[in-house]
Order: C-alpha cells, then sequence, then structure tokens
C-alpha cells in the first residue's frame, strides 16, 4: 500500500501565500483536520482544514456541495461539530477528500472564489477537541522509555519479560482529554506512608510530570468480536495528533499495584487540535530498526510493509516556560528532543494488538503511544528520565532548577516532520499549564 | 440524608396485578430504570420503567405530559433512546419523578386509565444497554477477592499495603459494554511461555472466568478540577445494576505487569438492564462492618452517614448451564452466593476518591464494584477463588466438571434485596454466553 499520490508533489504551491512560506509547516500536502470556532464565541465548533496559517471552514464548503463521489460523501460528513463521522468513512473517502483539496487550493484552482471567503485566520480561531472519543488506551511503545523507566526499579533487569512480545496497553480516562491550552489545577491524593504501617500522605502531588506522545485517531472501527489483520490495519487509523499524558508520579507510585495507573494520570491529558493523516505522513515512513537479538514478533504483528515502512519519521520537542520566564520574556526552554521512528511497535501493531481478542474499536477512539523517548541523552520524553528518578534537577537558561513540574509551569509538545526537498509537516503544538492545587 | 418516605411504604399495592404477586421482584417499591423497544424490531430504544411484569413507556407517558414541576421535567428528559438525561437531573428530579410514578402506579390511582395503555409485557419486549457509558472505571473493593487472589500469589502476605487506604480502580473499556443476552466469541491471545526467554503461546484463552460484580451509574458530573465531598457523593449515583466483567486469566497474567489488565478484561463486559436507584434500596442500607484493626480511612474518604448507612444489603448468586444442561433441561446449578453488604469500601468512597484529584466525571458514566466475594467459602464472586487458582474442578449437579467456563456456557447473575416485612427488590438477571473462538 502506497500512499504516495499527486498530493505528495513537493513542488505544489497554494494560493494561499502563506501555505508557500518556508517551513510554515501547513503547506498544501499537510491539510490536517480540526474542528474551529471564531475566537470568544460559544457557537458550535466545525470541521475544518489547515492551510498556511489559515483555516479552512469544511462544513460552509460542505454547504456548497462543489464536488460528486466519494470527495463529496467525505465532504458532506464534515458538516458537523466533530470528526466523527469523517473518521468512520475510511481510507478511500479521506485519500478522495484530501485530493480534491488539494486541487481545489493548488494555485490557479478555478475553485479559489468558491473556497476564499470560507477562510478564517488561524489566529482569529478558537481550536477544539477534534473528535468525540469513546474510549482511550495508551500503549507504551517506547523501549527506551520502558527500560528508562525500568532501571529505576530493576537496575539489573529493566525490561519485563513481555516487553518485546506484547505491544503493552492499558485504558486510560476519555472525559478529562482537552484540547491544547488546557489548564488544570495541580491533582491532590494519597501518597506512600514514609514508614510502613504509617497512614499515606494526603495532598498536592510533589511530583507532578509531563509525557511527550503522539496518538492515533481510530477510523473505521471492528465490531465486537473481529479482529484486525495487520496487513489491514493502518486502514483503521485515521491520523495522528500530539498527546501530553500528565503523570502525577508520587500518587501512581502509591496507587498503582495491582492494577495500573489510575488518579496518576486521569486528572487530564491534552492533545493538538490538528489531526495529520496518514497519507500525509506518507514521506515520512520509514523501516523499524530492530536489533537482531530481538525477537520476531508474533505472526499476527508481522506484516513486511510493517517491517519495511510501518514507522514514522516524526521529530519530536519538549519546551517549558515558567512563571519568571514568561514576565522576563525569555522564550521556552527545550527540554529534549526525541523521534517517533525509536518506537519499539507500530501504529499498525498497536491496532492489531488491541483488537486480537475481539476488543470492539470505534471512530473517534484514541490511542496513545506512551512516552516517546530516543536511546540517546537528551532524547527523554518525560522529567522522571531527565532527573534520574527525581534525584538530578534540571537547570533552566533564566536561572531557574526543576526537578518536577511548579505551580503555573506550561509545557508546550511539539512534532513535525522534514525532510530535503519536502515541505516541513507540523503537527502543531499541544500546550498545557499547570495550576495550583485547589485546596 | 434519609430516602425513606411514601414510596417506601412497604404496603403499598398497584393496579398492575404482578407486581403485587409476593416475591416477583419489581412491586411498587421497586420501580427501576432502564430502555426498551419491541422484541424483534430495529426502532429506538424508549425509557421505561419496571412494574411487575410489564414495562411502562415513559417516553410515550412524557408526550401526555401529565404533571408539573420536577416530576415533569424528570419524564420530560425520559424522552430519548437511553437515561443519560434522567441521569444528569439530579436526585430532587429523580425523587419527584418516582413519587409521580408511585402514584400513579398505586391500587386505586386517577392515572390508571392513562397508564394502563402505555404497558408492555417484559416478555415481549427487548431490553437495551440503559446508558450511553462514557468511561467505565471498575474497582476491587471487596477485600476478600483481594485477599483471596493476593493468597494465590503471595501466601503469606496476600493484601497489598495500599488496599485498607485506596479505593483501588482502574479504567475499562466502555464500547465492549453490553446488555444482558450478550454473546462473545472466547478471546484469542498471547499467554505466557512455558519456559523463560522462549515465545508465548497464542490461541484461544484457557482459563476464561467471569466477576460477579455490581456496578454504579453516575447521576450530575463534576467539573474538571472539582471534587466531591463524600458527604454530597451519593447524590452523584443514579442507581445501582448487575456487571459480569468477564476476565481472561491467562492473558491477563502475562500481559497486566506494570499497567493493569488489558485484553484479558476488554473483549466484553456485560450488565443488567434495570438500574434500581439508590432511593428504591434505601430500606436496605446498613451499616460498615470493620475490624478493630481496620485503619480509620483518610479524612475524604469519611463520614458519619457512611460508616452507619454508607453499605446496602444486596444478595448476590451466580448460575451456570451448560450445553449438556440445557439439552437435559436441567435447571441452571448455583456456583456460589454472596451479598454486595460485605465489600471494604462504599458507593459514596468509590465517587469520592475518583474525583479527589480533579477528575471529571459525568452522567452515565459505569463505576463497577470488582468482584464481590464474601469471607466464608460458597461466596466466591469468580471461578478463580471456586478453583483455588485453576488447581480444583468444581462438580456441577448434572455429572460434568468445570475449572474454568467452557464453550456455550452461560453464566447468570442475580442480585436482590429481602427482609422481612418488605417487597423483595430484585435487579433482574445479567446473562451471559461464552461462543467457540473464531480462529
Amino acid at each position: 500500500m502506497s500512499y504516495l499520490n499527486e498530493t505528495h508533489d513537493p513542488g505544489l504551491q497554494s494560493w494561499v501565500a502563506s501555505a508557500n512560506v518556508a517551513d510554515n509547516g501547513f503547506p498544501i500536502q499537510n491539510l490536517p483536520f480540526g474542528v474551529f470556532r471564531p475566537a470568544g464565541s460559544t457557537e458550535a465548533f466545525r470541521v475544518g482544514v489547515a492551510i498556511g496559517d489559515k483555516v479552512l471552514d469544511l462544513a460552509a464548503l460542505a454547504k456548497a456541495a462543489p464536488w460528486s463521489g466519494a470527495a463529496a460523501e467525505a465532504l458532506a460528513a464534515c458538516d458537523a461539530p466533530e470528526l466523527n463521522g469523517l473518521m468512520a468513512l475510511g481510507q478511500t473517502h479521506w485519500s478522495a477528500l484530501r485530493l480534491a483539496l488539494s486541487r481545489a487550493l493548488r494555485a490557479g484552482s478555478s475553485e479559489q472564489s468558491l473556497l476564499e471567503p470560507l477562510l478564517t485566520n488561524v489566529a482569529q480561531a478558537e481550536l477544539g477537541l477534534p473528535a468525540r472519543i469513546g474510549d482511550y488506551t495508551d500503549f507504551y511503545i517506547s523501549l527506551h522509555h520502558a527500560t528508562a523507566v525500568g532501571k529505576q526499579f530493576r537496575p539489573d533487569n529493566p525490561l519485563l519479560p513481555n516487553y518485546k512480545w506484547v505491544p503493552i496497553g492499558y485504558h486510560g480516562r476519555a472525559s478529562s482529554i482537552g484540547v491544547s491550552g488546557q489548564q488544570f489545577p495541580r491533582p491532590i491524593g494519597q501518597t506512600r506512608p514514609t514508614a510502613e504501617g504509617d497512614a499515606p500522605a494526603f495532598g498536592p502531588c510533589r511530583r507532578l510530570d509531563y509525557e511527550l506522545e503522539l496518538a492515533v485517531f481510530v477510523g473505521p472501527g471492528n465490531a465486537q468480536g473481529d479482529r484486525l489483520d495487520i496487513a489491514d490495519a493502518e486502514a483503521h487509523a485515521f491520523g495522528l495528533c500530539i498527546l501530553n499524558d500528565w503523570s502525577a508520579r508520587d500518587l501512581q507510585a502509591w496507587e498503582y499495584q495491582p492494577l495500573g495507573p489510575f488518579l496518576a494520570k486521569n486528572f487530564a491529558s491534552t492533545i493538538s487540535p490538528w489531526v495529520v493523516t496518514l497519507e500525509a505522513l506518507a514521506p515520512f515512513r520509514t523501516a523499524f530498526k530492530r536489533d537482531a537479538s530481538d525477537p520476531q514478533p508474533l505472526p499476527y504483528l508481522t506484516s513486511d510493509a510493517n517491517d519495511t515502512s510501518g514507522a514514522f519519521d516524526v521529530a519530536l520537542d519538549v519546551l517549558i516556560s515558567t512563571e519568571k520566564s514568561r514576565a522576563e520574556q525569555q522564550a521556552p526552554a527545550t527540554l529534549s528532543s526525541s523521534n517517533f521512528k525509536e518506537a519499539y511497535w507500530s501504529v499498525a501493531q498497536m491496532l492489531t494488538h488491541h483488537t486480537v481478542n475481539g476488543c470492539n474499536l470505534q471512530a473517534g477512539d484514541l490511542l496513545g503511544t506512551g512516552t516517546l523517548s530516543g536511546p540517546a541523552g537528551g532524547q527523554e520524553g518525560s522529567l522522571l528520565e531527565l532527573n534520574q528518578g527525581g534525584k538530578k534537577p534540571i537547570k533552566l537558561p533564566w536561572g531557574e532548577e526543576r526537578v518536577f513540574l511548579e505551580d503555573n509551569d506550561e509545557v508546550t509538545l511539539r512534532a513535525r516532520c522534514s525532510k530535503a526537498g519536502y515541505p516541513t509537516i507540523s503537527f502543531g503544538t499541544c500546550v498545557g499549564k499547570v495550576l495550583p492545587a485547589r485546596l
């Protein structure tokens, strides 16, 4: 399955001038989907597509119904406050809509006069949660993260025996997922007693962390009892966004046995507003790098296409700003940089594994990757790794230090795809801010 | 907070004759809510209330709008395919609707002629999933279950140190929750390798189990960042239903470290169609039995009302039938009987703990109790306990044995409240069946 087609032509230019600026991130080769409304309004969100520094109102375009066939059906599904309808349609429809949008937004298009009045400056829009998320699952697909965290508990044997066989995942909380700009009070809860037999401590979390992740929005689902074939699994992935899986490490350490993380995670999770389709990411596919000593995954998790092109080269950054840095008008500081291509398991493997037991996925479900740490220093996807289990403070350029997050810290995650001779494909940013605990 | 009012008068009789039959389970003092449609139809489900062997069509009654005030507002919310709207309204509305229904269904009511045409025989109705379940959480509130399962792994130290402080819970899968009558193929997946370093086994689950639970349907939710006060928490509980949290023990043993159960649980969960309100359960409140050696829970989990009347006396049974027993027309065999009052944590404590970190609950969310085992032999809420970790086969009266569930086994969970001088309040049944694996 190759996605490369005329929409990926690196020479394409748009009549939206800002889309042609080098490295703007939202060129005509990107076309990510989201929902928006005028900033400050309370009207319903509308489906849109980003182009340069504008968003095209697809709900309004749907009413004009300029196309026919699958593109028209896909556009009609955009006359909605969320992307679930479009997500449910599947790849034929997504591709037809992408092609129609690419042609209509291309320099010289006869449809410019129809579309131009339907553009809004992104700066004047509020971007919403792209979909109604039925179920949220978080995976753990970075071997480097699993190893680094495992080392803190089991220095001699950091990786559990199941890791290289099972794409480990667990269910998270859908209701508390918010879009970039989300703010939340520091969570409160129980933490481990200082001496065994004592009462636990209770109060605001003291080891608050971020987790640098991407997440897959599920497209067409599967009926309960059915399972996806790895060869076809990616057809069930609409696209990817950025995810910050905020984590209260001290709450987690006390609560997580025997059933896993709960209150340590479910107070908030933040995603980016734009969903970049797998088709837009096709030029950035890459082979999996496995060690010769790694076991061959079981047959249901194996396909040639997955081995040769199932990974994606997506560069990731974490930045932080603080009350002090903002008061001093300092730029946010980069804490680490990583890449999705370092993950041990793929999008196709996450989808396939999730359904192997007959579990039904639905359009709009969200599958987080887990923290995407890389193998080297400077590629840690969480503070817990950067601070070596809370032992090493991190120096910030404006003279502060951080071990874990402090009140009013703002964390920005970024993701983008770049290579020579191709326009940069950006995921935009995923920003979230920690407010003081409500006592 | 006392719920006892005229709707609890044990002498009340209904003009629906079947509601007055001793121990029918659905007397005028019960009035559980659900959704139904004519059996065999594909029309939308409608909200109804059970009375005797009938269901009263509240969607149709809403159109007649016979009442005023809070009862009318609550009834208007029943003109819907699910209970979420009614659940969101809160206790004042629920109580007003219950009182109006109690008076209208009472023997001698002037509203009999209005309501009588709106009754359907339950036997001729299909009962649906009562609500759109946004998020599903499963707790672990039975000390006896936690101890019995813990003993299989840690004979000398079965209970983890957090158990008597933290109402342990984790997120489950909402999409695969079905209503009584649910059938599902035996799940397939990975299980632990026989020798360390070998590839895991792969195939149909060989240790398939049920879990006997109740579940709370959440009423009005809380805003993200807010938390519920234990004194007020029960006002956020609409009612209770029965839950079977099917579990693949062999999948679970291999996958659950370090993030908890996932594919071992999310293939299917079955609930009963009727939601019994907390108000209907008021006559069956009881005090918590704690040992003198048990620690006092932290203040946020403590209230006098919770200590004196936060538990509910609900008798629970598990029954099984098999292909052989049904062919021989044998009655299902009882595997165990337990009671909700033996739980270590309460409804109010589950709700309060879930939100202490600011996690937002929403109307229609489902909170499972976890397996409700009692302290004595015969009160085990799962096969894993009855078969002592898979070692002791259970003899069935028709000459078969079971260690774990076999294909075509059907499990029925029952729940009811009984006491001298008061009509039995039934939850009905929660039935589910294991089909052969789809290979």
